[in-house]
């Protein structure tokens, strides 16, 4: 059982990056909609990542209750040369469609992955831009020389952000895949299957050493702040059985950041790729 | 356990699709590229259950080894405002790339719910054009009533145009949903979980009584033709031990032929919806 550390993947991304971005002018915008101290929270960290590599960063935030201001504003970036990447701060206020809004994007300033065309480019196993936490979990499996073939791989997310863009992607490497949730009716019968499990619902201790097999991988992307302190979905117990795992926090979160940056660079070199 | 009557849901659908037909101007075209006696076998069927409804629909052969021919087609269909839908028959030769064939049909006359759009739109559960296997799937399970949220449902298949996107579809609708394949370790102790199993492997018998539950729903999209007769993927022993079945032929085969009319209506629709 050893913890996998997140923060020291995503420093090796971030001198890659550095270097990538080097002499270059590549421009983030993250809109930030009526901010709850979370979202202002996230957009505060990817503020700090993109100038440690050099990467233009602003913040805009938005305080409207109505989507069509929005809309609008994405137009704008869309047709702004400056602006090289366009980013949509969750969690939103409840009125606001994310779905929608993220289609407003243009494709190829689309660092989110959210963009319709560049998820159902997952589905067709010709990936584009990833969405960011997936590709967090396939940063450290790969980091950690995990096969994917043939193995088990449990989710417990059904999201459009985590659990179903990553059990395409999971499936794209001919694991098997399983998707766990809220409605599932035993979820320790499913979740003791897994060679790779991968949680994400945000319910502190949710996974337990019940939940987990001896010996597999387990891969936390919860998160749930109480009194300052952040935790993760996996308890003490079921970390202790595991072969590996990531802890919360320093795991996943670190990594994920790590690979938007990676997503601004590839939506970059999309645009100047020319048609 | 019952057999579940295949050609009646499509019977049903039929006659619904029909009145919605009248009076209107639909036009499929079919693109068989090298035609295989397979796909020529495919799209005679497609021809028969056009006609049927009053579809119009055209057959268009394409004898050549190059994708920029076909592509060329397409767009020509595209831009032809009598064609209000148009269809890449499987299989294709090996040397063609289906799923970019399939990106460069308008979006609005994709009928076949394979333009990465679409694909998209199921995996932000925003559905709009549902690939047909898929849908026959959810149309025999509505047709039977069987409720799907927190249900164990188990495929078998992890292609683009079935298990990806069932899978997707499945989770949608708050399923526990595990996706196999010929990369499964054991397939057996996980298709032994399901409350409703989905085959569609082409492998004749694989599925046998050792693979599913007592009582479980087994749909069989399998096809496998030996001596001029057709067999799915579950032998009779799976059969004896399901709750319900699909037979084939008769089962899924002719759902997702009256599914693809419901497409062409759907896109036809879309198309005269205006912007």
């Amino acid at each position: 059982m050893h913890a996998i550390d997140g923060r020291k993947i995503a420093r090796t991304i971030e001198e890659r990056v550095k270097k990538q971005v080097e002499g270059k002018s590549l421009k983030l915008v993250t809109i930030v909609v009526q901010g709850s101290e979370e979202s202002w929270l996230f957009a505060r960290l990817k503020d700090r990542a993109c100038r440690k590599v050099g990467i233009h960063h602003e913040i805009l935030g938005l305080d409207t209750e109505k989507q069509e201001p929005i809309e609008q504003e994405i137009e704008k970036l869309n047709r702004d040369e400056s602006v090289t990447g366009i980013h949509i701060q969750l969690p939103l206020p409840e009125t606001m469609r994310y779905t929608e809004l993220v289609g407003k994007v243009a494709l190829q300033k689309d660092v989110e992955g959210m963009h319709p065309r560049n998820l159902g480019a997952i589905m067709l196993g010709r990936e584009r831009i990833i969405p960011c936490t997936p590709k967090a979990v396939l940063t450290i499996l790969h980091h950690e020389t995990i096969p994917l073939k043939g193995k088990n791989v449990v989710i417990v997310n059904h999201s459009t952000i985590v659990g179903k863009p990553l059990a395409l992607l999971m499936l794209n490497r001919d694991a098997t895949v399983s998707v766990c949730h809220v409605y599932t009716k035993n979820l320790a019968s499913c979740t003791k299957q897994a060679d790779i499990l991968v949680t994400a619902t945000g319910v502190r201790g949710l996974i337990t050493g019940e939940h987990v097999r001896e010996g597999c991988i387990l891969i936390d992307a919860g998160i749930k702040e109480e009194n300052g302190a952040v935790y993760g979905d996996a308890d003490e117990s079921a970390r202790m059985k595991a072969g590996a795992f990531t802890p919360v926090p320093g795991g996943v979160g670190p990594v994920t950041i790590a690979c938007m940056l990676e997503n601004v660079v590839e939506a970059y070199k999309n645009i100047h790729k020319g048609p």
